[in-house]
């Protein structure tokens, strides 16, 4: 059983979220919600899922996690303009620890400066982006890299994040 | 009077289209909003404002207009997901017409690499991908590069961004 910290905050990707937490879960692996409050309740951008997020970003710190996941939408935008989430996700990152990260996830990425040289996917849109910040955008459903970093572009290619992010936590 | 480009997709931010839109209808120019598709109707991310759009990005080119406005929120980044508005905010700074973009308008300026070497200024969150894309960043409430282009961060900066949008309309 491993811990898996997911961050999040409104506007994330409903089934993004929902589709990797449900098979992280179902493998016995715990799953904690960090966002900028304990306690508040975050919005998915298809209004289907409400969470109430399990910790504070100021009360828990990478040390304590196995692994990240970083769902997309417009949640990890939002995150990534406060600082305490872009240090957070650095951690895992600097630690070699797995990171999973679907659609606009690879934002929170570009904004550690922790994907220069990094072989990555992620939603159309922010190609652009991820290649400026020196990643090897591949344009395939799901990219591994360095049996660390898993990630994907969009709702379509759950099947295959989840089935190569649950691989990683069996090492 | 000018003639002022718009494009606009859902989860702009309210303010940030309506404030610089009824300024620049109150100095006598034409505003026309753009979307995916004519008729279709826009909802803003606070929900304070619906647009229906004037016309759809296949019915228009931007040798028919003066300058392109860029309102923020997360509509830009819907926008630049679709190569025919890339294209067209690209002919916009290609022929050194005026462009307004607050917030995360600069998104669609980083997607037709436009903004490299330019001085400039957006959102928070998208400081990292502006750099990584080879702009300038400036964090002030407004920054006007090249008497063209004109950028401001946040609905706070509204005031100096029409004020220099304005400006550049006079010329």
């Amino acid at each position: 059983m491993k811990k898996v910290a997911v961050v999040i905050a409104d506007l994330f990707e409903d089934v993004e979220y929902a589709s990797p937490a449900n098979a992280l879960k179902a493998e016995g692996h715990k799953v904690i919600t960090i966002g900028h409050e304990q306690g508040e309740t975050v919005i998915g951008k298809q209004k289907q899922t409400q969470i109430k997020v399990d910790k504070g970003i100021d009360q828990v710190k990478a040390a304590d996690f196995d692994a990240l996941f970083i769902p997309g939408g417009f949640s990890p935008d939002i995150l990534r303009a406060d600082q305490r989430f872009v240090a957070f996700a650095k951690a895992f990152m600097d630690d070699k620890k797995p990171v999973f990260a679907i659609c606009h996830g690879p934002q929170l990425l570009i904004a550690a400066k922790a994907i220069e040289g990094r072989k990555a996917t992620g939603y159309t849109s922010i190609k652009v982006d991820m290649e400026y910040a020196k990643a090897i955008y591949l344009d395939q459903e799901v990219v591994v890299d360095q049996g660390q970093l898993v990630t994907s572009r969009t709702p379509d290619d759950l099947e295959a994040f989840n089935r190569e992010s649950l691989k990683l936590l069996k090492k």
